[in-house]
This record gives C-alpha cells, sequence and structure tokens, in this order.
C-alpha cells in the first residue's frame, strides 16, 4: 500500500513582535487551529507551550502543534528575533491534502507578514512497500 | 542576530507492526521523551493522540510531538502499513544542537528497526537579520 506525505516549511524573517499571535498564546492558538478547519484538514488535538522571558519585561516566544489527522502543523515565535517557523506535514493515505496544506501555509504565513520568508518544501515516504 | 536551524527527518517502511512503540501510546510516549533527555534536549511538553481503529480488531496508529525548548520532535505511526515518520527540528540560538539532533534521531530509527529507511535533512532559517 502507497504512503506518501509532503511537508511545507516556512522560515520567516522580519516580524512585527507587537502581533498579538508572536506573543499570545491564545491568539496563536486560535489562529493556527481556525487555519487548519478552514484549509479542510481535521485537528485531533493541540499543545502550545510560552516560553519565559530571558529577563523580567522581555518579550518570549511560543511554541506549539496542532496534531492532524493528516499530520502536524508546528509553530515556533521568536519575537525578540522578529522570526517565526512553521511547519505543515500531511500525509496523502486517502486523499492528496498537498493542495489543503499550501493553504494552510499560505494563510499562516500571511498572518505574520513578513519582510522576508525562506520556504521549502520535502516529499516524505517515497519507500517502497 | 542569528538564527539558523537544522531539521532531520525519517521515513520508515517495513516496521514490524507488533513493536509496543508501533500501537502503545504509552511505550511510544515513554521511548520519544526518554530519548529527548538522552540526547540532551529540553522536553517542555507532550501530547500523543492515539487513533481509532479503521474497523474493531484492526490496529491503529498513534500521532504525537514533544514540545523542545530548541523546537520539536514528531512523530507518526502507521501499524496497519508498517511505516513511522520522524521529525526533529532543532534551533541552533544559543548553542549548536545539531549532534544532539542527530543522536536523537538515530537513536528513534533505531528503536523502530525498520526494514528500509529514507532520511532528508533541511537547513531551516538561513535568513539575512
Amino acid at each position: 500500500m502507497s504512503l506518501n506525505g509532503l511537508h511545507l516549511t516556512a522560515d520567516l524573517a522580519a516580524v512585527d513582535a507587537e502581533l498579538p499571535v508572536m506573543t499570545d498564546l491564545r491568539a496563536l492558538q486560535a489562529l493556527c487551529v481556525d487555519a487548519v478547519r478552514g484549509a479542510g484538514l481535521q485537528p485531533v488535538g493541540h499543545l502550545f507551550h510560552p516560553f519565559a522571558p530571558a529577563e523580567p519585561g522581555l518579550q518570549a516566544g511560543i511554541t506549539g502543534v496542532v496534531l492532524l489527522a493528516e499530520s502536524h502543523l508546528a509553530v515556533h515565535t521568536w519575537p525578540e528575533l522578529g522570526r517565526v517557523t512553521l511547519d505543515v506535514f500531511v500525509c496523502n493515505r486517502t486523499a492528496d491534502n498537498s493542495v489543503r496544506a499550501q493553504a494552510l501555509l499560505d494563510e499562516l504565513v500571511e498572518a505574520f507578514s513578513p519582510g522576508e520568508r525562506l520556504l521549502q518544501r520535502l516529499l516524505r515516504g517515497e519507500l517502497r512497500d
């Protein structure tokens, strides 16, 4: 039986640290879960963790994941650096989820309005059975 | 300020579905969290989700993540296909975590004793600041 997947990554720079989704866990979680649903993918759980500031008063980022029936979305924010990384990994076992994965990534990238972006893609699991 | 990262992926096939880590959530979670600590990385949270079997009596897989201070480990198992995917993503902000990431991935791959493996790596976040 075949199992392959598409893994999309986006590394963002020059992101405005004042955007709520850079430091507000609830805002980032809502953005991610809503975007997953909007793209037609199925969330099965999520976990977001706020980092402590290096010094009181400094900004600190968030790391989080939405587990999907189709694999996962991961996000990390570094407001102190204006950086964000995004991963969208979908498996194409019962349906081709590539278009949904790209739509999800595109929506999240735009939500951060980055000054600079590096987009990469990996084909996963192209193994003989 | 510089921020770059290393993303390692492993797509495994011909994995024995009878291995406890293929279907037992606690066994998979313990393997992952222990391997993270053993590699010298810092877990900050984890979430594992068991899928329901397609039909009663059939095997079903697990999807899970360990959030790290350094980024994340993600795993998905498909016992019905003998497949597993692994992702280890580490950022190298305050230290070069590349050796730790490779050690973590190597340990997890060996725990599944796959008949076939596809290993890939992406350099992340090589953006100007």
